[in-house]
């Protein structure tokens, strides 16, 4: 709101918008996406359920789904805290930053389907292979958005640093490598692609490093 | 939040409400139907799956669906781009504008139905006369919005230069074309309608013109 | 937010709690519920469409459906605004306040069913009598809060006024009188009860009066 | 927002970050969760209704889920008004204190799962107890935010006092009894568990006491 009385009146075209309005529109679709993710979660039918142990075993066999929905709500989260990270440092949003960020977005609302699909059909390398290309993009376009606000300083209202800059990058690139490990892993051994999201760890703790070193 | 106290109290309906909340709400309804959009990218059922080739060609299939979903993904974010663009320069809102807007959200959350129904029957006449009617009075009820603010000088926080105003009519007006040329490609090319959307390129780099030259 | 500082440290639970959040999480449920009245309006089925012509008769059987939609959305655009006018006046809210607006926003979250209910089955009564329950129990906590807040002047950023309360009050027994109507009516003429809802313009317009008389 | 500024550039990492995004990604799931609770009251279907009564008698049938699904409701409403006013005295947000907040946010997301298992399974243990196992996770999460705000006065915007900390963790912890009762009912008297959480009206008379005698 206050950044909106930096923009000269009637030029917010050329000077750049505010930018309260985008970080509303990413958090609910963040919020909507993250919570739609449950639906792929199904109850047992009542016509394979005759008694207690029916549900439960119905319920336990959901685990793999379980591991996928829990596994998709976290890079979800991820993301979802990059573009607050990155956002953080900005005073004003313009065109190209906003329309990259709408694009971003439609693959944040493409994920509950990805992940209906990898959950549905986890021993089958389509699935993997389309879970893994929606997760690449949304790293790649998150780089560019990093990429693009770390070379128009004009956008900032605190400075981006070469440090934090690399960090994201780093951390990025490191979600592309896991997910194309997931599907190197279901090429081998179906249905195990998941452990690939192991990873996420020790690129989390040496995207820290990358970032201090800089 | 600041707005509020514009208002002198007991008063807010004769001098206005604070613009904040109908933000939220239109932002908020924006997300879900945004997000909504994926509901109608089904997964291949089980039973049409027997090897991995069918969920293959399976989802291949979708890709008339996925291209239909991401359009409407993008109508809606210019609708509400050029929503944000024009609330930038309020700095209240009154009856009449609300209850405008409210109208203008009940067509931004039919979209979800309006693009499920041209997406599911791509190849007739009447799903994408639906799905455009749609578009149609979406635009037609942003240039209602343009032109009522901008003939009511008492609501704005910022001018709404002249060349604004004829800047969002060029592309409110861009927009019924594009979604009446969809119907007329359907009408001779079944399934193709949607080429029409290639028109927004330069119906948006013209609009600059004629907010500029203004 | 800035509300917040109004608290001192360690006692909002006595001195009442900022309402910037619970104004959020109404937004938001309002949002979500106005964009789910949607889902009930289903795609007519590929089983029954073989030719254009079915798919028109299947969409346009649709319209009853339609009509229930678009009350719906404009009766919780109503309570939305009413909502919104209220809190207007709030400078924080207290423990009471706050859950009589969950139990209130409750009621919201069940108009999609309530409305599916009424779409589908519109020439029963029970369905009509069903969906006018809940907007008589919204209308009902909608009153108990403008009185909550016309009882309580500690509450108040800028004054609640004796007119502006009995106009609210004018507009909540209005709207109860409206769905009693719609119940009367399908009792006689099965499926016409919706044209009750057109009660509503005098209703708005005589609110008006009360309010401003007072 | 304006916590942003209490930030010294390029460090938020180290410094904290604000929590006003954070809040409303909150709010949003919170909001999504609580609308889409209602997702678990399905309508009768055509095929079963013949005459009115049908419908009436179909609905009536619901009432077991329309208890379940008021529970719901409100138990994450608890949980969101919890949340709020711990919020309420932060100034930023840690990396810890997001990522605890961000494993909370997937235990809200699952309860329209795990609400329509045990309404739609209400005399089988195994849902009972699948629900209370969510709700006690909620609980104990919800614990441990309190917990780790406690020992982190640099994260305070005012000061968390030992009463507000000991009335949060009797409020936990008794939600936690709450649910393991509702377990041990549906062990004897299947399908009643729910009428443990009628406990939660002397638990929170409790809490108070607790809180205020601190």
């Amino acid at each position: 709101m206050a950044a909106m009385s930096d923009a000269p009146a009637g030029s917010e075209s050329h000077a750049g918008l505010s930018k309260h309005r985008l970080e509303a529109l990413t958090d609910g679709i963040f919020a909507v996406a993250m919570t739609l993710l449950v639906i792929e979660l199904k109850l047992p039918e009542h016509a394979t359920v005759h008694d207690p142990s029916d549900l439960a075993i119905g319920v336990l066999g959901l685990i793999p789904i379980f591991v996928g929905w829990i596994i998709s709500f976290f890079v979800l989260a991820i993301f979802w805290f990059s573009h607050h990270r990155l956002f953080h440092h900005l005073r004003i949003v313009d065109g190209r930053l906003l329309w990259l960020n709408i694009l971003y977005l439609s693959f944040v609302s493409l994920m509950p389907f990805s992940s209906a699909l990898a959950g549905e059909y986890s021993r089958m390398l389509f699935s993997q292979w389309f879970y893994s290309s929606n997760m690449i993009l949304l790293a790649l376009l998150g780089l560019l958005k990093y990429r693009y606000v770390f070379r128009h300083p004009e956008l900032w209202a605190t400075a981006v640093t070469v440090g934090f800059y690399r960090g994201a990058r780093f951390r990025s690139l490191g979600l592309m490598v896991v997910a194309l490990v997931a599907v190197g892993i279901t090429m081998f051994v179906p249905g195990a692609g998941n452990m690939a999201f192991m990873l996420m760890v020790p690129i989390s703790i040496l995207s820290r490093r990358v970032e201090q070193r800089s």
